[in-house]
């Protein structure tokens, strides 16, 4: 095959410094289109004579008879609206590259309901003093019994940060060796004791409602419950019935059965409960991050080196 | 002396369960008299009558001829209000009492700051989902630059919390063999490398304003100012100026040059600006362990020892 130009489809809204950032580390030889300089079919014709895609495209492009497309590397963890490719097209995702973000937001919104940072955010916004009056309902996360739900880069940033609370914490997964816990069951019996349960579990087929009535029912009426894994993961419905008859004390939430949340759930006018709106992965650095590991995975790529973070459809992880 | 009781002024305002609580461990022959179950100048009166009190009582209550006060356990930390006295009983405070909860306010406020939980919160409150537009204006505290002026309990409180998010912390202080910087010059040179300055300094004559107009000049805009230690060591005018001109990106402030913080200050309206109104040192078992402490040290005292947290008010701390 005679030298020709690699072809890239950057099929995200970057801004004009993030298209120049990108564009000055293009591989020797590679052009780049970029999604919003196209409109209408242009866009799905454009992509369709690209090697190599940046983004997430719609499933259905990835489907075409006619794409030539050799390797995807999405801009999400989540890949779940690519499951059901009937082609295999090599997808990596962003796996890791979430967990110090979406941990620094879980234990944040822990330590805002703790210290009650959120009825203090809403008590200046009314220029209103109480002070010493919330004293004593401030709670400390020093010392306090948490469940991690998985043993993924999310949990494991968590694990890392409660260390300096000294909190006790234990891990729920199916095959992870420091895994306290590898059952519903086993689950079910330590959570009566348990202050704090997080999920960070990703969202699969075995997943689907994981956090269920019963493990909800099986808390105290102190302790709280944060997910910063998938909507999917928590049913939806028996959290709200815990939250809005007091038999949890709170919930940290970044993500949602529906995104975004429609404007009549309930769970906006629960109190004790912070709407992270799915921003628990952001940062200030986050594009510029995300595409220069888009180059170097391109680079192994183009190396003939398999790429990292390549996911298993099927499997979901 | 003939054997007498021992007579006991609690002046604080306590539930009723703490009431019980305190009287179900008097030590033999001790009776308490409570401030609220006594009206006018009969609190006086009482006062005169107790060996030992409990609480912080009016500071010219200290000055009489007539009391027969031999030693009082502060329920705060901070006692500049006895600094003045011209007899000197011996005074206790809660020193190191307040280290974790005032440690996990501040970090929690830093989070809030950086995750937007104080933006999130009002959105909630308004049922707005704007989600992924925060994104980009999410931080980390990951490897954050961290001055911690100050070597007491807090600090160290703080400092022990860090290390789970790796921040390269230093210490500001006089004499701790551990402190970094130990001269303003010092402090001076390092803060435009720094993105954030906790101020846990007690109040003295010393420490009077010592965050100061030139210490906030050397900042970067988006280095953020915390104070967890008190009023007076700030300038407060001048940390205002700064935020209002976008000089330094944001504060967490739990004390004020003026408690409550008056109706018209200008902090009420900072945006990035978190005001925890002098609840740092709270949670829901803070009376209780007051309490606890209060008579573990009064234990000390009729046994003849030198009660713990003996305050120099000379020196002021």
């Amino acid at each position: 095959m005679s030298e020709r130009t690699i072809k890239l489809f950057i099929h995200a809204l970057l801004s004009e410094e993030n298209k120049k950032f990108l564009r000055g580390r293009l591989p020797a030889g590679a052009t780049a289109v970029f999604l919003d300089e196209l409109t209408g079919p242009a866009r799905r014709e454009e992509f369709a004579r690209a090697d190599y895609a940046y983004g997430n495209p719609p499933a259905d492009w990835l489907e075409g008879e006619d794409i030539r497309l050799q390797w995807v590397q999405l801009y999400s963890a989540g890949f779940s609206e690519y499951q059901q490719l009937g082609r295999s097209i090599p997808v990596s995702n962003l796996h890791g590259f979430f967990a110090r973000p979406c941990a620094e937001t879980v234990v944040g919104g822990i330590l805002a309901l703790y210290r009650k940072i959120d009825e203090l955010t809403l008590l200046k916004s009314r220029k209103e003093w109480i002070g010493s009056a919330l004293r004593a309902r401030m709670k400390l996360l020093h010392g306090k019994k948490v469940i991690l739900l998985g043993t993924g880069t999310i949990a494991l940033a968590i694990r890392e940060i409660l260390v300096g609370f000294r909190c006790e914490l234990s891990l729920y997964g199916r095959t992870h060796p420091e895994a306290r816990f590898r059952t519903k069951q086993e689950l079910l019996a330590a959570l009566p004791e348990a202050d704090i349960l997080i999920n960070t579990l990703p969202g699969t087929v075995k997943t689907k409602g994981f956090v269920s009535a019963d493990l909800l029912q099986a808390m105290h009426p102190d302790a709280i419950v944060a997910n910063i894994g998938r909507g999917s993961t928590v049913d939806e419905p028996a959290l709200l019935r815990a939250l809005q008859e007091r038999r949890i004390g709170g919930a940290v939430l970044d993500v949602y059965a529906q995104e975004p949340l429609p404007v009549d759930s309930p769970l906006w006018n629960c109190p004790n409960v912070i709407l992270t709106q799915h921003t628990g992965g952001g940062s200030a650095e986050e594009e510029r991050g995300k595409i220069s590991f888009f180059l170097e995975n391109l680079s192994r790529v183009l190396a003939g080196d398999k790429p990292l973070n390549l996911v298993d459809l099927r499997r979901g992880y």
